[in-house]
């Protein structure tokens, strides 16, 4: 029956291949002649699609829109501010000929936008009045990274990054929570990823910001994932493009900065975190297609009543498609399954004449007999947001489970060695701790919380702890 | 009370001086350190999400689907294709290093993506079944071109590219043709510009196409610009990229390929057709804000009045704000006027108490006395259908007197140094004699008619004649 899916690896047995199997059985994206670079197929391209979709309305609610800036930066502007430059340069690609002439100045591909956006803002902002400017743009960036993977890490990638500028830090700063906020609400809200949002330690924060707020997601198989960054500048960026506006008080003051992204990656994350040895497992309000319709035997009646659920629940705001290709109808199913379509109505003719209508839930792969006569529109309805609360839930105890405690570095690598999660322990914070703790398998600092500290020491060098931070190993 | 049009140079006086004034006066964009290339601002891309928007969802009527291919090429790749390369490679930009190494083989920035379409359906498309293969991409594509003109021409532009293969001629024909009716469709509706379409000669088709079919529009001082082409490659690049498919008589064949594409540079035309000397001029169905409110005099009936016309409009989708902010009505009529928004409403304390209200048509500048008490929605409904409707038949008008008829070069060059425009003359079918009539101010075949020959004598060399040929400057 499960044609499709035979290939695909266990998720217990081999983690990494079962999750490349996966990408690639449910057509999300492929490998390209062009090394580190993925062609993003119809099926993972539709989720980032609805993606957009989703964050784009929220963002203009919230006042933004949506701008333009070049692909390429003259290597000068780059180099403007110092930290960014250290952080990016080793990992960009440089333009260096122009059809047959070789360049004066070369060119990196961008890698964010930062610069391009000072650029700009240095010319168009005057006044207080202007402020604040709350651009947006999706586009792709290139990081020239070594070791790549289908949507966690690629050289180049899709993104939306936020470039804003504000007159006062207080606004700058709300700015920077409040977007943080908005990715925080769109992974429990609609990936149904419960995500964990504090500071980054200065040593993990963007390069050039004053301070960064992440968004920190675990998979299941427990390694941790950073999608949604928000950053606070200040007046960094502002100094060293000088992007100056003349205040209420008349006076020339440098403007307050904020920049916010993300990216493909949450694709990924998707994937790792709700996905199974069958497939795809979408939560419903990110699938593309939320309902597929299977039509068993051949019966005008079956066909009228797939044509009218269809009809009704299509109308109703809910995707719905039948099935009508001259597959078998478990081939279809096997095919419904792996591409992660959250709920199956299986409409065939023996079961018409007692008045019974099948539907399966992704999620669970449950089976429901229902009565033919149902409202449709309703049922459906209520099963989605079922499927949708229960995938939290899921993923939710998941992360719990995976979420533990630490008190020294004997401990943590226990933990790490036995099974990787989250781990919490306090620390003095100290950078040369931070890159200790880094020995024991790449374990890097997630983020700080607000909880308040376990034993009050550093759970490295033992000293008096400072902060409680989230530990784990990342994609 | 033109505060902000002061500075738009006069259409008759100077037309590129007065584009350029238009775009920079409506903030659609502006040039930045990246030679040649622009940022795309708020006013601008919004415009471009429109278009994406509706072209789109035609797209995907017609069995498209979205996806992402590498922004890089290798050369080795470009290369395997001849006429590709050469009518490509002078105009290329060229990646030579990734991070801190110098790279083995260097990789091109994607001019087009033929390459990478065909590298991929390569891999994926192995049987009859599999076809047709119907993709599209929304990207930024880079040439490099020498000079540069805002939306026009410039290094990177935004666009869309169609990719698809066919398992025979017939079916990618039509797919070929489909496109080309899409956009000319798109053009006479949407953006009210009366366009040609036709075949473009064997010189001015796109490099390694069979054929290409293009729409041609003529700007209003009497200059082309092709946007929108449609090319069918035959099996042309299936063979140089090796895409095969056993066929239903279970043989291998290669397939048939198509592409189509349009580009931001429409922007730039619906400025250079419809635009006047107060600034930008938008047919209502690209307008992002079709209506604008303007409350004169402070008091709670206007207000509320403003408020009820805002939400009925929105309501009945009709994109509708009101200007609150606290410049001077006049100020505010000419940012409105300025920024092409389609219809505005000026709602005014003193007018209210006599049960009046004032629209404002932007295209003819004409104000209209209404009754308050007016069913808004539908009043202002048939304002803006006329106003689409005027706007095409007053582009075509002006076409149409730019469109001159020519039966030797000596006419031809009369007319170009007079008014330049559209000029129908027949042409026997030698390149030699498009080369020499280039040589009258850049003078290029635009597309080959259906229509009946004119003296049945080329214009050039006065040999028999084959097409009925329109020629023109081009941008």
């Amino acid at each position: 029956m499960n044609a499709q899916n035979k290939s695909i690896t266990k998720r217990d047995e081999d983690f990494a291949k079962w999750y490349t199997d996966v990408v690639r059985s449910a057509h999300l994206c492929d490998y390209t002649s062009v090394k580190g670079c993925m062609a993003i197929e119809p099926n993972g391209y539709a989720i980032w699609e609805k993606m957009q979709d989703i964050l784009d309305k929220k963002f203009k609610e919230l006042g933004h829109t949506n701008v333009s800036m070049p692909l390429l930066i003259p290597e000068n502007l780059l180099k403007k501010e110092s930290e960014l430059v250290e952080g990016f340069a080793p990992e960009v690609a440089w333009v260096t000929q122009g059809g047959s002439k070789k360049l004066e100045e070369r060119l990196c591909i961008r890698p964010t936008s930062e610069t391009l956006f000072c650029d700009y803002y240095k010319t168009h902002i005057t006044s207080y009045r202007d402020l604040p400017m709350l651009y947006n743009q999706w586009c792709n960036v290139l990081r020239w990274e070594r070791e790549t993977r289908p949507f966690l890490r690629s050289r180049e990638f899709l993104w939306q990054e936020g470039h804003t500028m504000h007159a006062t830090s207080i606004e700058a700063e709300e700015e920077t929570r409040k977007m943080a906020e908005v990715y925080k609400w769109f992974f429990h809200e609609i990936l149904a990823i419960p995500s964990i949002s504090g500071l980054k330690t200065e040593k993990e924060k963007f390069a050039g910001a004053e301070y960064t707020i992440t968004n920190e997601a675990l998979m299941y198989n427990g390694v941790a994932l950073q999608a949604g960054t928000s950053h606070y500048f200040g007046q960094k960026f502002s100094k060293a493009y000088d992007v100056k506006f003349s205040n209420k008080d008349n006076k020339l003051e440098y403007a307050y900065q904020t920049s916010w992204g993300t990216t493909t990656r949450m694709i990924g994350g998707l994937i790792m975190v709700h996905s199974d040895d069958y497939g795809l497992v979408l939560p419903p309000k990110i699938a593309p297609k939320q309902v597929v319709i299977i039509p068993i035997g051949n019966s005008d009646e079956v066909d009228s009543l797939c044509e009218k659920v269809k009809d009704e629940l299509n109308n109703n705001g809910i995707t719905t498609y039948i099935d009508k290709t001259d597959k078998s109808p478990g081939f279809k199913f096997a095919e419904a399954e792996v591409n992660g379509i959250p709920v199956r109505i299986e409409i065939g003719a023996r079961d018409l004449k007692e008045n019974k209508v099948t539907f399966a839930r992704r999620d669970t792969r449950e089976k429901i007999v229902v009565d033919s006569n149902i409202d449709y529109v309703s049922y459906t309805k209520e099963l989605l947001d079922t499927i949708q609360k229960d995938m939290y839930e899921r993923a939710l105890k998941r992360r719990d489970e995976l979420t533990f405690t630490a008190t020294n570095l004997t401990e943590m690598e226990e933990i790490l060695n036995k099974q990787p999660g989250f781990i919490k322990a306090d620390w003095c914070g100290k950078k040369e701790c931070e890159e200790k703790i880094k020995e024991i398998r790449g374990c890097k600092s997630r983020c700080i919380t607000e909880d308040k500290l376990i034993t009050g020491k550093c759970v490295c060098c033992g000293s008096d702890a400072k902060h409680n931070v989230i530990w784990g190993i990342q994609y």
